[in-house]
């Protein structure tokens, strides 16, 4: 696809007016490992900061299984008949080897990918954990600056993504299943922690009798955690996402959350939180990307990890030996 | 404690001789955050490497509970008794926090530590994770050059610490409880995938019954994972730290395996592997330390951070100023 190339202002000025295609385009310079675009989607994030913040973050996680993709169809949907503008971000850092395991496929999202005041966008799928994650942090920013005022971050549910989505939202849900008590043991304590609602999806017809036992069991794992930072108790509620049982009540919760959290400051003070956290992960990240793609260290690293694997010098001054290149090749700089 | 300061050929001189004073010292240079202190610790750690790897090493994680202090109490005394060195010591990033929650206190292992030709040392206590463990990585090396051949490395069992753990050993060893399947869900999949044998401690008493009934647990779980990379099945046995009983069986495992991957050639490859990891690892924390070490640096950042809480700057666009004023920094550095 042959594009026109935009300076940052027309960027700017394409997003502040809600375009999609120019904000998708913004979204593919900030995936980007090119040192230009990378340069360029810096500064249109720089120009859409003063417009961001406004929305609602909403992180959605769960194991494969639980029905992620029709819930957030139908819980989409629903914020959408409220009037809001719906983006769905993502965060997988293993898209790239799996071929997108989330959000690859926007068809799996029927009833949403077909509505307008949706922009839906699969994780970017190159490098890191932590690489993956800022590129979503700031894919938000753009996305608020362009009017969205709810932003959906899905992410797996079987790994360290959710530290990072829980690092740059404002409610952090945890979808689960109607079953046995195995479901319960399924998810992480760390990830439960995380959750100011856990909501059990496919509590319809037969299921019913289950859903509701899983609702009784999490309810009492809740109360074995220490109290939430934010005075919140988290909520445990079922719902069916293929019958869209229970949605009004499951966003409902969403609400009085916000509500409640923006009463007491916590609101802000998570943010601002989010904001120093984001300080220390940008500055690390970019520590690192600096390393390694500049050409000579790539070309040393190669040839000292040949020598490290044959044993014929030890990783320690290996590596002492490349840092040593890297802050020569820095002090000569103009 | 005044202590003389030893230049890093006296360090090494008194580590081969197998002075555990020196040696002790130099961990603790190893460990110092000093910058004058990481030189001489490199120094030392370079000229140990050629008398190092010749040990067998050991990871050893369990759930806080299931009786590791006990357990490597008597797995350490049975090694001694067939002749060898040891040295135990631990990686848990957690343990200043909780002021030393594993070995902070040698009498927990109350008859390895009166023993001679053993080395106890707690885990390194400052800083995050991939510093401590690069720490006990690089204590390994002068444990080695000491003349230790078999290493313990204990760990917590509830972190990420197993990771880095399964990064410096040749065996990892799970330690688990006898009891019902909630065991079984309590360890996490990723730290059962790691483990080259289960052992199910307990197993005494009224308890053997519901020890073997555990094995059995284990044993059909390991079967729902893919096969290992070295070749070997890992195994589930049952023992008894507290009666002594199994702890035989236990080490004849261990000694089975580390004859079977020298065999077939996984015992070389991985530590070469491991080599390659722990180059990038020890890069990747040292790019840190440089940046955040810097005293200007730590200045900058401070009063960032400050405006960054206040909504006074954006977290990229601090963390790009610091960036900037620290390349900036090293340009001119001669």
């Amino acid at each position: 696809v042959k594009r026109r190339h935009y300076t940052s202002d027309e960027y700017v000025e394409g997003i502040l007016k809600g375009d999609i295609s120019i904000l998708s385009q913004a979204v593919t310079l900030v995936e980007s490992n090119l040192y230009e675009h990378q340069i360029l989607a810096q500064e249109v994030i720089a120009k859409c900061l003063p417009y961001s913040g406004q929305s609602v973050r909403i992180g959605i996680t769960g194991v494969p299984g639980a029905g992620k993709s029709t819930s957030i169809d139908v819980f989409g949907l629903h914020v959408l008949k409220q009037g809001h503008k719906l983006a769905v971000l993502a965060i997988d850092p293993s898209s790239e080897r799996s071929k997108g395991s989330i959000l690859g496929d926007k068809t799996r999202m029927e009833k949403l990918s077909v509505q307008n005041d949706v922009f839906i966008r699969p994780s970017p799928s190159a490098g890191s954990l932590g690489g993956v994650a800022r590129k979503t942090r700031e894919t938000i920013v753009l996305c608020e600056a362009a009017g969205f005022d709810t932003i959906f971050v899905e992410t797996v549910g079987v790994g360290q993504s959710e530290t990072a989505v829980h690092s740059m939202v404002d409610f952090f849900l945890l979808i689960q299943l109607a079953g046995t008590g195995d479901e319960l043991q399924g998810i992480k304590r760390g990830i439960m922690e995380m959750a100011d609602g856990i909501v059990i999806n496919k509590a319809d017809g037969d299921n019913i009798e289950r859903a509701k036992l899983a609702q009784a069991q999490f309810r009492n794992a809740l109360h074995l955690f220490p109290p939430t930072l934010s005075g919140w108790q988290p909520q445990v509620l079922t719902y069916s996402g293929y019958y869209e049982i229970g949605i009004f009540e499951v966003w409902k919760m969403i609400d009085d959350y916000i509500d409640f959290v923006k009463k007491n400051g916590y609101f802000e003070h998570k943010r601002q939180e989010q904001s120093k956290y984001w300080m220390f992960e940008t500055i690390n990240e970019r520590l690192k990307e600096h390393f390694y793609r500049n050409p000579d260290i790539e070309k040393m690293l190669f040839d000292k990890e040949q020598r490290v694997l044959k044993s014929e010098e030890s990783s320690f001054i290996a590596a002492k030996e490349v840092l040593d290149y890297y802050f020569s090749l820095l002090s000569k700089q103009k």
